[in-house]
């Protein structure tokens, strides 16, 4: 820790939309240095000429990832690479004292095998593996506090989750039939100018995208597992996009064990998430753009004939990204856990 | 029908959306002669102060509601008046010996107080009401032809029900387990200026609206009882609105019977719509910016772990609208089912 | 001031959306207390009914607009009312001693037959209107401290002053041949729902409105007037509306008295706005985006053939309303200028 | 022309978002067959898998651009090719009999030397250069009938021009004194995604750019030019960039030589443009909604002060590029000049 008893944070992967927010969102955290910026681009760039809206609030050049340079200046790194390179990188700044929130998937599934599968890549990071804590503080706070690794979780998968884990834990419905319908702003697909997020492409038009085969429709499963009895869950995922910069809704459908009201599910609800700083129960549908730029994620539910349909809105880069780890970090260093973040 | 064998056309209700579309269309069918224009204003516009894209194109002014002015002038009338009116004029519009294309609910629902329980009124002709044929071409053509009346269907109801009856027909899903998430775009709310339609509002936001209470609801479900043997259907249905003008994309979830493939079900759609000039079928996932200002409605399956989706797209307005009753109307008149549409 | 040394302020004309964004600033100012909100609905909505955002950190039922009710309670009041209210209740919250900022124009154009010309209407408070000050800090900051009157400055006025005035200082440019061509988002409009601001009508258009006859083009040529030596400015305005929520960016196009070079321009910016802590010089043309959300101008100038175009970007929600209210009561009460802001 | 009278045309470039928008035309043109698409892609795709939309109305394969393998089969070649590259083909087309419509700038600027400036290459084709006639219907409508090689206007001049030749050609306006503020949709910066339009990117922002140096500028004066007596125009112009798919707007700023009246201004419009079948007059102020699909382009003028203020919209994607470009084609064929436009 700094003497100004301030988190030193850095950033790796510092060009990335998912940087980008965390920076906005430390730049008015009281009790946080953005002391460095790391990327893989050579020469390195200075941040505010790739987010010219940084400009007069932070102009740090970016410097090569070097774990040994970073040792010491660092209390904590956030890890902003796409899926498959933290792995390499998060050994050697773990050992080298300092605390890492991973963004990508790397350390999300438990299972290597699972990894591979769905990643296409074996993992070769398995001690820390077993030993990083899936940064969702709803479920892990406790853990959290003292984690040295952190696996921050993927955006629609923080959006299901909290829809869901009440009411499996409550016993109320099956494990085994579980429909996750979402939809997510663009920013989720990352800053890669890809044809198909061409503005005149992307403009008024809806679509569903990698139905059945999107990576986090496992991340949910395992994120649900815990909660199921003596057996595994079974997710069915279909993402869209919407034609917006951010957001996700996801809407749920579940299926109950007994019959049940929309009452007693929100009862559930406004048990579990009674002291939760970050999620809000609505009687109306949620809006993406209420929890827009906020950390909350907001939820209601519905009982309607054969089903509980559960909506839950969250920001896909706050609380499905940097504001989901600034949460992470304040957990970590003992700090108030909504600092920096309302 | 005129001496240059073109059908004569009004529009009643000429300021709403649905008739702006109409009129496009109608403009360029080359079978047809807008004649008229009706409106409940006073006083009446002229129909390119309303919409100033017509300037030049179409400068009529519109002209109360009246059977008696339009008869001998008029082969068909199109309604695009808001629910619950169309059944206090279409009787004597029948009458004088035009033929009628509803754009609302009122002759949709065959069950009168299935109509009084959804839309909070008695109907009123139920004479008609018994004769009126639901327009859908792909499930009722030969009825069309004849019919005097013609029920044009819900823009969400075409979307789901051209996903699902073939399905059904073929015996390979449950009637009971249909769920149908579906978005569209905010054309549908109509012309009217409500807060939550306010452009600040709307932009940049995603949520669900009705859920489980939407009045299509029950729509789609009678549009699907007919290929139900020996019991009624029972649909699950969330719509959400998205930031966009036109389009409505249908994300729908069904209970195989037995286990089944992705290309069978393809099969079984592509051997229904095989010579159905607007149900296009895709390898990929149908976008609503493919089929945005046309008549199509783009369709794929994918059988994902325990339930087979359809994912069925059209343009709200136009197969959901306007597209499908000048489809109807042709198909009424004799003329080639495409024309003007295509 | 409260004994916890913070600004204790009230927001009257609460539901406003300059209000929202004033409340959302101000929830995380670290000096503020937001201690009232006053509407003029009956009966009085909670905040968090009317933006639901701001459940579970603001829940602030609003009140009346009542002097006596906040005396001793505010020490500074936000007017967020339309034009032509404000001069009808600042007095008496002057005269129970709070200080008052006003977001409308009633206070903007010191001489009262303008304002009758422009805004239709008496003006009643001729007093204040003599001792009130023009709340832009780069041109007064000095009489902002001591003020008990903040005419807030319009969004297109602040956007355009900031590009001209220096120029003008410098006497590099005819003050009667100014042209100010801007565009904002349709946030500007305000909340109520005119049939022009219905998302599908204002959603994929661009157009130009009030040209020549908009009233911030008065309040242009009055905020140039005391930079021109004896003479008066002359300014033609066109405003413009972008199919996004907030923004503007003004293209400005200047005379220069004599041949001058694009590096001129940007030095006697540069010299202007040394300090200041929300005025950007950009090289490459200001992104209205870049400046969303903050307090920032951006500015750039070109010189082209016989013009200077100078282009200046803000948020026009932010450094047009509610930041630079912000910005303007960190200085009345001696704080930090950019407290809260950055 | 084929036997069944109708013509033959080829679009070469047939992947750009021009050619797309041609093809949508002319698929509903009664008069036209599209008989080859080209491409340089290798392999060559079949246009419904470039543009999906177009599945089971169009389902050509492209083919390589080749002279001799169109020669007989093709009356016009529609060139939607990049800058610089119809120079090197469209002599061996139309020295194999075919007409051509360029939608590039090859043929646009007379004086190769200005090609060169502007282009940054040689113009190797200065035959033809001095033949082409450029394809502005209202200037040039006798000299295109008869025209082999069109070369179809740029969208920002289309805008332009139409709202000042006018006035140029009575006399009232300084040629040296004209500013151009336009702002154009994103479909006009082609299909190529460039990170500067990438969905997240190009939303919720506006910007000038390429401020005096955009390469339009220069076609806007020498389209000016013939109505200038005794010199050359001189145009300031600065192009925006509007987050919506499709249309330009024109804001003119223009200087009159006397004083003169709005009224007189639109009676010079209204006498120029009385029998032109694509400009609209307007009293209020043009939408480009209003134009969107359309090959209209609507104007209104305004006296403010000192100025003229032109406003003129169009579609870039239709009277900006293929929509003018049909009707190019329908003057050169002896075709009704608004087939298949209206």
């Amino acid at each position: 820790m700094a003497e100004n008893n301030k988190v030193r944070v850095a950033i790796v992967g510092a060009t990335a939309y998912t940087s980008r927010e965390a920076i906005r969102w430390l730049l008015v955290h009281p009790g946080v240095d953005i002391v460095a910026l790391c990327s893989r681009r050579d020469p390195q760039p200075r941040i505010d000429e790739v987010f010219p809206e940084l400009a007069g609030r932070l102009e740090l050049r970016c410097e090569p990832i070097d774990a040994a340079a970073l040792k010491g200046r660092v209390d904590v790194v956030m890890m902003c690479l796409p899926n498959g390179l933290t792995m390499d990188l998060a050994p050697r700044l773990l050992d080298a004292g300092m605390r890492v929130i991973d963004f990508s998937a790397d350390y999300r599934l438990k299972e290597p095998a699972e990894y591979q599968q769905w990643y296409g890549k074996e993992h070769t990071d398995l001690g820390n593996l077993a030993r990083a804590v899936y940064g969702l503080p709803e479920a892990y706070r406790e853990k959290i506090r003292t984690a040295a690794l952190i696996a921050n979780p993927g955006c629609y998968p923080t959006s299901a989750a909290l829809g869901i884990i009440p009411l499996l834990r409550a016993g109320l419905i099956e494990a085994k039939d579980i429909i996750v319908d979402a939809a997510s702003g663009i920013s989720g697909a990352g800053r890669d100018p890809k044809p198909e997020h061409h503005f005149p492409e992307r403009h008024e038009t809806f679509e569903a995208y990698k139905i059945g085969e999107h990576r986090h429709m496992v991340e949910i499963e395992r994120t649900l597992d815990p909660y199921v009895r003596a057996s595994k869950s079974s997710v069915i995922f279909t993402p869209h996009l919407i034609p917006m910069e951010r957001g996700i809704l996801s809407t749920i459908y579940l299926h109950p064990r007994q019959p049940v009201s929309t009452e007693h599910v929100m009862q559930v609800f406004a048990e579990t998430y009674q002291n939760e700083p970050f999620v809000r129960l609505r009687k109306s549908p949620p809006r993406t753009g209420d929890v827009a730029r906020t950390n909350f994620c907001d939820l209601t539910a519905r009982v309607v004939k054969s089903r509980i349909i559960v909506l839950s809105a969250i920001d896909n880069m706050v609380k499905g990204a940097a504001g989901q780890a600034i949460q992470n970090m304040n957990i970590m260093f003992g700090r108030k856990e909504t600092e920096g973040l309302v």
